[in-house]
């Protein structure tokens, strides 16, 4: 969810700019693990806990889209680490009520540790989930994960769609 | 979850009780779906859609003791089909904390359809859940599966315990 089809790290940038005035670039964030990218390293940390900063993160550009096409030939489950930030459980319910009404309460899954969810595929920002996927892991960008090679990476949806759709017909 | 830690049967019961002054003996909700048990058809869904009513299920008998006891010899994860009742997530998480605080925030999932969820083993109380499921499915008695007979199963978190002490003497 979060930095997949969920735009995190851009709501980070904005409510940093929000609260301390200044505007982080990317290009300072590429390579740093998501709780030390912007200058206070306590930031991160109190926006994830702050009642609303779940329930009001931007769409990922492309997402809605590409979740809809791969809808057509897979049945798509949004998984998502949320019992961290227990608050966030019901913001990011409704969240994805909003932007994706079209998913079906029965295919979200909100966990801890994804090594329990057995999906053919997981596409995720994280290589803590990827590492132990027992699918195909597919890992899509995000600044915190540039360095990382050991994964086939998709850098936006429209890379996402297109490598289903390859797939699809390669079966 | 419910029905196998979290004592719904017995909440639905009270709550009746409390609401319609009439107390519900078990014998009559034998076989029944849990929807159908209680002589006011309408009474489940209006209470698992109040606020409250899955903060304060009891907990089922031995129930803590017996997580703690296979905890000992497995990873136990508490897994949940909450999604269909989206209120009650946060509710879950804080009576998950209350009663059972052994358990870690990364070993809860909140679901809905449990076909994705990956585990050795699956003690549940609804044969929905337990067709579908990849590992060894074990049936936690209700008085709605009273008549199952396709499935191993389990009356109590006596049995419970025993059937996985000796599943870890076979091993």
């Amino acid at each position: 969810m979060d930095n997949v089809i969920a735009d995190v790290e851009t709501h980070f940038v904005d409510w940093y700019e929000r609260d301390y005035g200044i505007r982080v670039e990317r290009e300072q964030m590429l390579g740093k693990p998501e709780s030390e990218a912007l200058p206070d390293k306590e930031a991160v940390w109190k926006f994830v806990f702050t009642p609303g900063f779940f329930r009001t993160v931007p769409v990922i550009p492309g997402a809605v889209e590409g979740v809809k096409e791969l809808m057509k030939y897979y049945r798509v489950y949004i998984v998502s680490a949320a019992m961290e930030f227990p608050q966030s459980l019901f913001e990011k319910y409704e969240w994805l009520k909003e932007h994706f009404p079209f998913i079906k309460w029965n295919h979200i899954v909100f966990c801890g540790d994804k090594s329990i969810i057995n999906t053919d595929y997981l596409v995720d920002d994280h290589i803590k989930n990827l590492d132990n996927c027992s699918g195909k892991a597919l890992l899509y960008t995000a600044s915190h994960n540039i360095d990382i090679k050991h994964h086939e990476r998709l850098n936006d949806w429209k890379e996402v769609v297109a490598w289903f759709r390859r797939e699809q017909q390669e079966q």
